[in-house]
Formats: C-alpha cells, structure tokens, sequence
C-alpha cells in the first residue's frame, strides 16, 4: 500500500490575490471543478478579507458555497480575524485556515498587528468554533517562518514559538509558510524537528514558495521528516500583496509528478490536472502559467519505478 | 570550517551543443573567464566531436588552449573516444569526460555503439593516457543512469553494471547523469547507496537537468547520500541532442545559492556569477536564460542563516 501525502490546491487564494486581472466568478467555479474532478483532495477557495484590500477575492462566499457542492472536497477559505471565520462559517466552508506571521515586520504589514494580538485572534476563533453546531477546523498558518522579505532572517526559536502558541491556542493543525520562498532543505528539516518537538502531530504541512527554485527540494526535505501534507498552486501562481519579492508557490503539476514517482499516493490524475490549467489560461488569460512538467509532458517512465 | 562543494559549469559544452545560435570563439572564452573569475573552479569547456555532427563546438581546440591560461581551473573536454582523447591531450586538457549510455538505445542513438563497446572504448583511452607523460584525469560519465526518453526506465542494475566496468577499466571518476532528467529524490538516493556500494569513492558527482522541475530536489537528495561534486549550467542551459525531449541542466546560480544558504563553501561569488549571463546573452542573444535567482535577485538573508 502506498503510503498518502495530501496536495491542498491553494491557486483560487494564494494564486489570485496577486494575479493582475480579475477572475469572472463563473471560471473560478468551473477551475475549482475541474481541479476536484482530478482528485485533488483540498482547495483553498479563497479568502474573507475587505474588497478593497484584495478585489479579487470579493466573491468568496459565494465560491464556498459553489464549492461545497463538489463530492468528496474539502473546501478551505483563509480568514483573517474572527469576522472572517463567521463569514466563512455561514457560507459553509469546511475549514478555515488562520495565517499568523512569525515576523513582526510582515504580521504589520499584512494584519496590523503583532504575532502575538493574532495568536490571541486565533484563541478568540476557536473558542467561537467549538460554540457551534457544525464542526470547522481550523488550521493556523505559520506565515514568514523562514524568512521575511521585510524583517530578514526569522530565528528558528520565533517560528517554534509561534507554532507552540497556536497549538496552545486550540488550532487543529498548524502547517509552517514560508512565504517568501527563503527556506532552504537544511532549514526546513531543522525547522521542522523543532516544531514536531514542541507541538507533535499538530504539525501537519508546509506551504512552500519556490522563488529561489528550492520549491521542490524543500518539499522533498519536508517529505523526509515526515511531513504529507503540501501545499501548491497549479501552474505556479502565487505571491503576497503583503511581502515584497514573493513570487509563486510550489507548483502542484511538478509536486504532483514528484510524489507518485516517489511512490507516494496523492489521488491525482495528472493528466487531468494538467488539463485543468486551460480553465486557468481561460479565466486569466494575461497571468503566465509554469510548471515543468506541463513543458515537457508526461514521460512515458512516470510511476514505472514506483 | 564550512565542507567544500564542487560546482562543475558544463554550459559552455553541454549548454552550446543543443543551442540554435554558434557562439563566437571569442565569446565564449570571456564567458569562460567570467565563469573562472566568479570563482567557478571545473568548467566543461566544449567536446572533441566531428564537427559536422555538432558545429557548435568546431573551436574547442582553441578553446581549451586559452582556458589552459587561466589560473585555478579545471579544464575539462568532453570526448567520444580515444581519438578524441588524444586531441584534448594534445590541446592541453587537464581532464577528460568520456560518457558511456547505460541504455542501448541512447547509447546507439549518441555513440553509434553499445555500451559495452563504449566500456572497452574507455579502458583504451585510460591505457593511452597512462603512458602519456602529463597526468590527464579520465572522468567517465554514466549517460541515461536514471532513464531514458529512448529505453524508457533503466532498472538499477544496469546503471550499477555500468559504473563498475568503468571502474574497473580505471576511470578516475564515475559521475552518474540524469540525461534525460527522469529521475526523482528517492531513485538518486537508493542509486547513489548502491553505486557507491559497487565502486566506493569512485563514484564523484551527479550531472542533472531539470527537465520536470526536480534538479534541485535531486541534489539535496545526492548532498543527503555524501555527493559532493555537481553539473550544472549557467541560466539552465544545455539538453542531448540524441535524447529527445531532453531540457536545461540544472541553473548553476540556484544551485550555488543552496548550497552556500545550506552552509556548504563552492568558492563562487553568486553576484560575479550572476554577471556573467551578461556575456552569455551577449554570445547567444536568442537563447532564454532561465534561473530563479536571476529572477528575484539575491536576497539580503543569503548566508545568514549558515
């Protein structure tokens, strides 16, 4: 039995919010399908923020509510403060994920406010949580722990600090971000020892950024101290309005790829993913699409040695 | 004391032979001395091959004779047989890289012989270089090692077979390449144990394109085994012209960029490196240069960390 790694989709959020056009609500629906037709098992839908920090994501609530329809989909909207995570609620999502900046320079600038006023947000959202009837987890964000564009090196004590406060906090998983791609696979593995020491199983995932082409590399360091959760961005959108010099995430084509070779089972069809980046193209037709593997093809060898 | 990686830059041979535009003569020796000044310690400097078969590297004599006249570089000329081993011997050469296809079908498509005629091709040459008074170092290098878009997958067991015949005929060096850039982390990994289980610290370096997006993940896994010598081209250059679907080698600059961040010491200012694509583009103005670290600029955390 091969053993599972889960590849959560974070284009229709991550990727968007710095894409330059706008993205018709009907498309955005169409490639959320299209992704969840090829079995990817997470996407992160969108985010509950004011529209006119981040246009683009107007349409959140009622891409939840499209997106729950889907069978078998777990649907993710990032929220920013508790207002967001009973929005998100409402409409339906069935997870929320809560960033929360380990550097203080990039919490200011994307949150105004501290690490710490947002870990105590992040206390607020689960106490309001665990009130209601339906169960939504919650998943925390460790954003810049690796690096910040703004602040410069993040030491490792801040990022575990971080994730030990959200833990405490009642997050049902923490996944570590780095945000701006400054991660390299020795810092990664130390990093991510560090947080299993102080949180255990609640570290659940790495969301990389493959700015300086270590994308892959450090998913591959994560994949070897256990990490089997990944997040990625179809044809490799992404970026922070928020950090400068971020550039995309991972790209799920590539990671997807990776894996099955590596023997790993994702419930991918990559094939079908592939596909669905003309959905993508169709929707933001001026936004360059990545990606290796969407280059040169599928190779007749894919999974052979698996 | 930080532990030493060697960088081989194979650009200006394996980058050149697939590219559309001939380089002036005289370019690509101030691409090579941009290269050796940036502190670019082994370079590939072209290959001893019939002209008509790959006219890009007509001038490599020449070549060789002024890379000679730069202090502290290894030249290196890639050679087919021994024919061409005794023009680099006779051009100055201080090592020769003679490659030898694990697969049938590569090795029929880019030597015209099996790989068993190109092992006795290399006991030949070690014989002849032996009796020559200058030392010349024989690196042989282990074509299609992780498939080939020819063969399709190539089980271990012959890429093992392969690397111990050149061994055992008295190669110095044994580098296993990825032509084709099939492999991914957990292949290098299990054949780098098992190589260097047949043949010890003869086995040197690992030569990888990035043709599916997993050259850096495939280093980091080869760093993880003990490799400490890699291939790689500036902007991502090179591909087989006998291996189709082959693509760039892996991007030297974002392979310099993680082994210095990861706390390794290659001897290259990643800035004077960066510099020289200048000098490439100015010799190949209508080939794409690609690389992350180019893209988004060294950032200010760049060896902080180590």
């Amino acid at each position: 039995m091969a053993e599972r790694v889960s590849v959560c989709e974070v284009g229709p959020r991550d990727g968007l919010q710095i894409a330059k056009g706008q993205m018709p609500t009907g498309i955005k629906v169409r490639w959320i399908e299209a992704l969840a037709a090829a079995g990817v098992p997470e996407i992160e839908v969108g985010s509950f923020v004011p529209a006119r920090l981040i246009p683009q994501m107007a349409d959140t609530g009622e891409i939840v509510r499209a997106a729950i329809r889907i069978p078998n989909l777990t649907v993710i909207a990032l929220v920013p403060n508790l207002r967001g995570a009973q929005t998100a609620y409402e409409a339906g999502a069935h997870a929320i994920s809560v960033p929360v900046s380990v550097s203080e320079g990039h919490s200011r600038a994307n949150l105004n406010r501290t690490p710490n006023e947002q870990i105590a947000e992040v206390a607020r959202i689960v106490g309001w949580v665990r009130e209601q009837p339906r169960r939504m987890k919650v998943l925390a964000g460790c954003s810049t722990a690796f690096g910040c564009s703004i602040d410069g090196v993040v030491p490792m004590a801040k990022t575990v600090h971080v994730a030990a406060a959200l833990a405490e906090a009642g997050a049902d998983e923490v996944i570590l971000a780095d945000t701006v791609g400054y991660a390299h696979p020795a810092q990664i593995k130390a990093t991510v020892r560090a947080v299993r020491a102080a949180i255990g199983s609640k570290l659940t995932g790495l969301h990389l950024h493959d700015t300086f082409g270590l994308g892959l590399a450090n998913a591959y360091a994560g994949l070897e101290e256990g990490i089997r959760k990944f997040d990625a961005a179809l044809a490799g959108l992404g970026g922070c309005p928020y950090a400068p010099g971020a550039s995309g995430n991972i790209v799920t084509e590539d990671l997807v790829y990776m894996l099955e070779n590596m023997g790993f089972e994702t419930g991918i069809d990559l094939a079908r993913l592939l596909a669905a980046r003309a959905v993508l193209h169709e929707g933001l037709p001026d936004e360059p699409l990545y990606g290796q593997v969407a280059r040169a093809g599928i190779p007749r060898t894919y999974r052979a040695a698996a």
